[in-house]
């Protein structure tokens, strides 16, 4: 029986596993929806993390394996998934050591540098920044979800678009070419002139709309406003989302830790103030600005997974192991014969 | 078997029913939890309409009762409550008649004046103004509910306090009274000097408590907020909920109605300069304010229930409905033999 490992990085819109052997090289990979703890319960999260996890095996062949150790990557603490649901299915699977928790942003920051210090800079459905020392998380700024703070990520950008939608058509805000743009996108007429119950028919509409997400889906909201840099309404929210992660990674930077820093999330790419931004707080310390893009953090995952069995993990072993992942992915999405 | 009418105030956080007699004399009153479309489902907004009405029909005795009308008063629009549910129950308690849906507002509004005209200020869980012309909403401002607007209410507060915390625990805000007040209404130790995964432990607490309320929950902290008027970051957030729910009213107010203005919600007596800042938009247009507080929205769905079979109402006796409301609350308290 194959001695495998099993890596979950479980983001904010998506979970991704993948199951490697010892020397990280991808044997298969499963992706769902995803889990964050402050949007999900305990169940769900769960729920996702197993039928990820049960696509990667599936999808290396099915098995049987000896499963050494899963590494969960994850946002907040690991008693928001439902423990037990996971020995039960993970065993089922082959599992035959331990469940192991580790941050999101850990398996991030994994991704992109073997170095055991330096930040993790996100702007996903989440938002927020974190030093890492020892290869441990010492200092979180911000990062505390979408009801406490999560400045500047795209739940952030969604909500603050459909805030300002709602104020053009109630009134109180000025006119803004996300109003057409979001009401399109839920298929809500916004030439209706009718009045409902005393508001204008769109707005009417929007707001059942609305209520009718789950609020973390406001997420969905975010490309939107990133699409339009011409809209004053857009271009203030993009630019108030910098600043946001801006001010929260020099409240994080120590010089003795100029970096590297990983700048990861689906949001942080259309930021395209954030880097130089980045740069300058590192730079006013007098050092060099180390600053790397990650996708996700499928790869970190994995290499959390290897240092959780004391496998050594260093730059040469991290970049063998991304490229497995990608050749893997490519080969499932038919690019590779 | 006597002709009786149903009337339910559906608040953010308290559903009250009402029986009354067709001379609008209270029979009976129950109450529930409250039923706010935008943070109940459906059943659990019909659930708890229908326990409001079944205590009323207890505390009348039981019945058998002829109800000629059930007039529900909620926010947003009947579609949100599960119709069929309130059929079934209220058939089972003697509705022979219509059930018929209005607005909170108007509610509210109808509970301290007869008149057909006017506006109704809120701030409880939600936050808006309305003006009413011929009985009917002719305009809404805000009243968006807690995810697009509800600016001033006792959610916004609880939330932006919450906020407030957050960001003092996380380096990102100025201090606050209200750190130490909010972290001990929520049972956490603001003296626990560890740091859990990289945050200080008040903190981690805080975001796991604050995830496991539902949002509309928040505003249970409103009342931290408006105690606390020395507090520079309480002070600031109460002044800015005085000036949203005043704009709202500017943008409401038409000169041709210059009132009666109903101020309604558990938060509004709390906004002690916003009286004078809708005085002034009235004065402004050579009118005199008659602004007139209102505890609920009972006794004007009591009104609207009359008004939905016919019956008129006059100064007197809506004078004549609200002092039996409150003979039967004080009779239910036990404080008149």
């Amino acid at each position: 029986m194959r001695r495998v490992l099993l890596a979950i990085d479980v983001g904010g819109s998506t979970s991704r596993a993948h199951l490697v052997d010892p020397a990280g090289r991808c044997l298969g990979q499963g992706r769902n929806r995803g889990g964050n703890p402050a949007s999900n319960t305990p169940e769900e999260a769960a729920a996702a993390i197993i039928s990820a996890a049960e696509a990667a095996v599936a999808d290396a062949g099915g098995g049987p394996f000896h499963i050494a150790v899963a590494l969960i990557a994850l946002a907040g603490p690991q008693a928001h998934v439902a423990l037990r649901q996971l020995e039960v299915a993970f065993g089922r699977m082959g599992l035959r050591g331990p469940i192991v928790f580790s941050g999101d942003l850990l398996a991030m920051f994994a991704s992109v540098t073997a170095a055991s210090a330096g930040y993790c800079v996100v702007a996903g459905t989440g938002a927020g920044v974190v030093r890492i020392r020892d290869g441990e998380i010492e200092r979180v700024v911000d990062a505390a979800g979408w009801l406490l703070g999560d400045f500047g990520s795209g739940y952030w950008l969604g909500h603050e678009a459909a805030r300002a939608v709602a104020a053009e058509l109630d009134g109180r805000g000025e006119a803004t070419a996300l109003t057409p743009a979001l009401l399109a996108a839920l298929g809500i007429d916004a030439a209706d002139t009718r009045q409902l119950l005393g508001r204008p028919a769109p707005l009417r509409h929007l707001i059942d709309a609305i209520y009718a997400l789950r609020p973390i889906e406001l997420a969905r909201f975010a490309p939107l406003v990133v699409a339009r840099p011409k809209d004053p309404v857009a271009r203030r929210l993009v630019a108030a989302a910098e600043r946001h992660l801006a001010d929260s990674f020099a409240l994080a930077f120590e010089p003795v830790v100029p970096g590297p820093i990983a700048l990861g999330g689906g949001v942080i790419s259309h930021l395209s103030g954030l880097p130089a931004a980045l740069a300058d707080v590192v730079r006013s310390a007098g050092a060099l600005p180390d600053i790397r893009p990650v996708a996700d953090g499928s790869v970190g995952a994995i290499v959390l997974a290897l240092r959780a069995l004391d496998i050594a993990v260093d730059e040469a072993r991290l970049a063998a192991i991304a490229a497995s992942v990608v050749a893997r992915r490519e080969e499932v999405a038919g690019r590779v014969p």
